[in-house]
């Protein structure tokens, strides 16, 4: 029986356990923390990503490797796949790790992305902020998360603040400006590739973040034929100039009709948990399918679907358990500001339908204001912008 | 958070641990054999269903429990009943444990049965006999299972060998005669009682044994409506009458248009099996709800989907995984002869498209005899017989 070794043992971990367990094999989840929530639906190691000791333990119990979390360093990666298979590559991994590097591949490939620039020095930055303008937006090239390690910029007046917040990590991590983008939606696809090179993608998702955070997401996403087919294009172009194997999520803003890449995401993605109830096949089994080198399953549609996530605290399960096509998942978390303790999928089989279920328990559980977004759209008329 | 004790760890708990996960529950599961398969995706308690220190243990780490094995000693459920709340209820459970019981329950709920008569003694064997005519079974009535404890009377010269055969039983559990039914059809329905009263079932499954093992089901069963309504009475009415909650499945002949029933089974059932990816929400899942005392959810279906069960031993997963709607369930099991080891289920949006799916898997796996009823039943013209 084949064993797949988890790196990190959140939700995506548990969701991966859950879906991976049909096909017969088992887990082995590696987290830093003894309560990671996977580690209750699968033997948990726990020992710090950069520990070789731990490494070794872990790939000596383990057929093949994969990731629930990008932030493992991609030099503990390297370590592990010198010797057992890991996928996604540890190269895609670390390109991922790396704002410049990923944008830069976007650019080569004819991906439009919004203007960015490299920021080695305070002058770089002065330069950079003249030719992309304001507002914008510096960050580290590496580690940043959820916000963190960001500085907006909004005037060249907040160029000496922007350099004190950040410019001492231009020589560590590296800088990188980007343009602000004034899109009208944001959009993510969510996609496979297995170790044949076969490349298969669920429908265009629509996106809404609160906070930086993601809060509802609808697919398949109201865009036209083409808006969809040139997503579809851009993925599958960056999926196999990395060799990547498994799932992964491009994130992009649509802004006037143009389609424009944010960021890559090296794993199964919080815009893709409505594949569980929503698609033939979900994402977490099509990524061990990929990662085990088996066929790829179908990742046509059932319906229409939306996914509220729960961030903090989880609300009462009854209002949405009580409505047809109403899913729960509970991550089995502890309540914490800030943190993804669960979410929800509305499954329908037309748009109407959809948006009645998700108003419905928008005011059950008091949060109008989560659906509302998701609600207005489902009831404009289908286009792309 | 509630933890959901469940007597035990075979194929069916570790599908319930599955599917009950997203509800945010923790699982205890009871078993005599320490490598059974639940234990993979869920804690293990090892232990006797009869050894009171050890139920002791699992009721202390546990809020309700509910069983994957119907022949749990009902004494040991009502040991546990006394200590907290256990669903289906002991009743229930030790009324199936009984065939005689059990029919006479049909009988006065007005559901046709087939002829059967209690019998202490050889007298009555021969009485019997008489009666109901050959061919017909002498069963015992409790502990019977997959066919051991039965012997097929085919005419009146038997008698002798019958009685040979079982009837040192008939002071200790007991014993039945049963007419032998000339039927068209095998049908189940997989139906679930919540707490409150609240009752919903699946579509008729119609399911194909070979050699007393389930081989295949498909659903919804190519019946008409008045049948349909028929057995969804007869479901609710027993369920009513045993309070049960949880989910059952109600097993039934049809014989020239007319349902009779044969047996109840108090747990999910391998004809429901299809219900993971086939409904919207599956019999696992809602078994849970119901035992949690949350609402039920929606069990309407998505197409068509037919199950094949494996075993002995596990077929190539790839033509399965291959094809468009296939889906793959490795129990985690060893080998062994006439053991479950796995199922697939194929899923279609209407008949043809199924039939096609299932005569391309037979083939690829080698299994044509396995699927020939199925396909056999999905081109003929609906109809109810």
């Amino acid at each position: 029986m084949t064993t797949v070794g988890i790196l990190g043992g959140g939700q995506l971990a548990r969701m991966l356990a859950l879906s991976g367990a049909p096909l017969g094999l088992r887990l082995l989840v590696m987290d830093t923390a003894d309560d990671a929530c996977a580690g209750q639906f699968a033997p948990l190691l726990v020992g710090d990503y950069r520990d070789e000791a731990a490494l070794a333990e872990f790939a000596g119990k383990v057929d093949v490797a994969t990731f629930d979390f990008e932030n493992v360093p991609a030099e503990s990666a390297r370590w592990l796949a010198d010797r057992i298979p890991v996928f996604p590559n540890p190269g895609a991994l670390a390109l991922t790790q790396d704002r410049l590097a990923e944008k830069t591949l976007f650019r080569e490939l004819g991906i439009p992305v919004p203007d960015f620039a490299d920021v080695a020095t305070r002058a770089d930055l002065e330069t950079a902020v003249a030719h992309i303008g304001t507002p914008c937006i510096l960050k580290t090239r590496r580690l940043g998360y959820d916000g963190k390690g960001q500085f907006r910029i909004k005037s060249p007046a907040d160029l000496d603040a922007a350099w004190t917040a950040l410019g001492a990590q231009a020589s560590s991590v590296g800088l990188i400006l980007e343009g602000f983008v004034a899109f009208q939606r944001e959009l993510s696809v969510v996609a496979v590739r297995g170790r044949d090179g076969e490349f298969r993608a669920w429908p265009l998702t629509e996106n809404w973040h609160v906070d930086g955070v993601l809060s509802a997401s609808l697919a398949p996403a109201r865009v036209d034929t083409a808006l969809q087919a040139t997503a579809m294009a851009h993925a599958q172009a960056i999926a196999e100039r990395l060799d990547y194997v498994g799932v992964f999520a491009l994130e992009l803003f649509c802004r006037d009709g143009e389609l424009l890449a944010n960021e890559l995401a090296p794993r199964v993605h919080n815009s893709g948990h409505w594949t569980i109830e929503g698609a033939e096949t979900s994402q977490f089994q099509n990524h061990l399918r990929a990662v085990l080198g088996l066929p790829l399953g179908d990742t046509s549609v059932r319906g229409m679907a939306c996914m509220l996530n729960w961030i903090g605290t989880m609300p009462e399960a009854a209002p949405v358990l009580s409505v047809a096509g109403g899913h729960w998942h509970d991550y089995g978390k502890q309540s914490r500001d800030g943190r993804k303790v669960g979410h929800a999928t509305l499954r329908a089989d037309g748009a109407e339908r959809l948006a009645v279920r998700l108003a419905d328990v928008g005011e059950a559980l008091g949060r109008q204001a989560q659906v509302a977004p998701v609600v207005a759209r489902l009831r404009e008329t289908p286009s792309s912008e």
